[in-house]
């Protein structure tokens, strides 16, 4: 039995894509669908009722740094995540696990777990599978990850291999971990104090009643190596009956030709009855190819920080604000675009604000990049719906790969 | 006969202050009023239809910035300044001396004009009387101000003498240019290239069909000299038939002592049938002890400097978002107050915003401090209207005081 009745459904297929909803305790996510990421429990530049207005369902937020800073427990007490940072929708925390393996200098991972120093003051901290899940819990997600080992791309096989293990390893320790929070409630927090007048915190819950219930997801890990993607599939799928999971490891420096092989591997590998959701891919291309290939949940930072530094993305593939013809150009990135800098603003204006360094240029172009993903997903769930994906998604690649500034 | 039927109008007197009126061609703006500034365009971190939602009236732009990027024949191109930054209401631009005289490496002043070197790239300019009036007619705000001679705090009285008389020979030079643009039309600007499919840039405009009648304020100076400040008022006053007078060279390093007497002595020497626009000043208490002087309009980056800074004001005087109590606070900045930061989010989070650096933080804050002001103005106007300023303004500037972090 899952973990929580996340209930995912599918009702259309087209070749390996589907359209799909699953439910979680802050609402319904319609899927194919793309995450924003909030990496301070914010999506940077872009106030959570700019995302909701551009029309995303569900965000990402970084345990990583929401632990180090203001603290799991800090934001537990202020009522959790959702109440912390005013995002009433779905809401899926990762394990802070790729924030750690991405420090310049991590310790070596032992089996108990990894230390890293706080990239913030320099302190020490120890992440363990049971750790992650108790900061996830206080954080109060809908859907939280498991800790994984992450390798750089072109790793051998063999240390894929232990690192897919170990992983597994790590699963099971995550998922009895969770379990048991779950069953016994959350430790008491006792020790901040709030300043006089201010409403009171929520240091106890030992009937755990502020804490709905959690989806927790597992990581297939194994590189671009077919075997290992199938093993760690088979340990994943051995090891529970999971609400959803996730192919970790890609978008990491590998082709897209392995990217893409390994996607086809882990949709024949994992069963179609719960949704996949592929880590840290954002590229609308990419989000098309992977839908392609029966991937239901997408994140990354790509559309923000591409779009703070002035890339943006449209149908004809993407294009930089700076260009000088958009010094006297009134029209709008994308015609037919609902956010607020094609709908108010035009190129000139936005190129003039990004020129001098305006933070509103950067949110109205970060604004554009991820309301034009969430489009994307809207417009391949319409054309799911009627049936018509594979040719939709063809026609979309040859536009946007013909005219794409990297082309 | 003032240049524009601009129209001040005062309907009620609490001892020196007034509740007036004057119209403008983007409408009417209700005096005692603070101006936000916008010096690229936009106010710094906050869109337009925030500031709009904030209550502000009217806003100020920087002729200087808007001059070298993009440049004031592209901003006319594009429509001028309220079609370039979507801002539909009155504004006023300074002529740009206040950044010229605050640089650096500004070359001596001569009778001509003033020489500089641009902050960008180190090219030199010249700004004379009769450039920064065809500059701001290119971007069409409604209230334009003439080019002054602007001398630091505590210059001698032969210095200053020096300068407030240049000022006046500057303003005739100002007022002429005025009066021919607005006979003769602007010059053509055709040598701007817009994208196919774009838009046409008004490049052309023979019959001066796209430029609004405007308003030139001149300006006293004369630093903290009674003598000086006197002879400027009234020369000013012998040459034209003004819709607005500022007054200048205040909140540049003197004393609140000196500040308020130069206030009062301008408040004697000027008509109180025009409105008056104390430049640069926008601290709260400056503001309320500036109308109990007869000023009329206001304008600073204060309130958007120091929310960026974290400083914030409050009635109970300036508080700072960082303060440890802040940490586990879920109430707002100020209880009663309708910016987004108070309304929608809680202390502890703008202080993890802040923290992190996040965009969203400083727009946030620089939001509340220019929501408070604009909110200090409307209960400013309201105890007017109510025959109580004298006894609020005491009141106000009792409680402000009392508990400000700086006192």
């Amino acid at each position: 039995m899952a973990d929580v009745d996340f209930d995912f459904r599918t009702s259309h297929e087209n070749g390996a894509a589907r359209l799909g909803w699953f439910r979680t305790p802050h609402g319904t996510v319609e899927t194919p669908e793309f995450m924003p990421v909030g990496t301070h429990g914010i999506v940077r530049g872009i106030a959570m009722d700019e995302v909701a207005a551009a029309g995303a369902q569900m965000v990402l937020s970084n345990a990583y740094h929401l632990y180090l800073r203001p603290g799991d427990r800090t934001i537990r007490a202020l009522g959790g995540l959702h109440a912390f940072t005013r995002w009433t929708g779905p809401m899926l925390t990762d394990s802070g696990g790729f924030q750690v393996f991405s420090l310049p200098n991590h310790n070596a991972v032992r089996e108990e777990g990894i230390s890293f120093k706080s990239h913030l003051d320099g302190t020490m901290h120890d992440y363990t599978p049971e750790s992650v899940i108790r900061i996830q819990r206080n954080l109060g997600a809908d859907v939280i990850m498991q800790l994984d080992e992450l390798l750089p791309a072109g790793a051998s096989i063999d240390a894929s291999r232990a690192a897919m293990e170990r992983s597994l390893r790590w699963l099971e320790r995550c998922r009895a971990a969770h379990e048991r929070i779950t069953r016994e409630g959350r430790d008491p927090i006792a020790d901040l104090a709030a300043p006089p007048g201010a409403p009171a915190l929520a240091t106890q819950d030992p009937a755990n009643a502020n804490a709905p219930a959690q989806a927790l997801f597992p990581i297939v890990q194994g590189g671009t190596h077919p075997e290992l993607r199938r093993a760690s599939a088979a340990g994943i799928l051995e090891r529970g009956d999971w609400s959803g999971i996730a192919i970790g490891g890609l978008s990491v420096g590998e082709t897209k030709t392995d990217m893409h092989a390994t996607l086809e591997l882990c949709d024949a590998a994992l069963p179609r009855t719960l949704p996949r959701y592929l880590m840290g891919v954002g590229f609308p291309d990419d989000l098309v190819e992977g839908m392609r290939r029966g991937v239901d949940l997408f994140d990354c930072v790509a559309p923000t920080r591409l779009g703070r530094d002035g890339t943006l993305f449209t149908p004809d593939g993407k294009t930089q604000i700076k260009n000088t013809s958009n010094r006297t150009d009134r029209g709008p990135i994308v015609a037919d675009c609902t956010c607020p800098g094609c709908t108010k603003y035009d190129r000139a204006y936005l190129r003039h604000l990004f020129v001098a360094r305006e933070d509103l240029g950067l949110r109205l172009l970060a604004l554009h990049n991820v309301t034009y993903l969430l489009q994307v997903m809207r417009d391949a769930r319409a054309a799911l719906r009627a049936g018509t994906f594979t040719a939709w998604s063809d026609a979309w690649l040859a536009r946007y790969r013909a005219a794409d500034d990297d082309a």
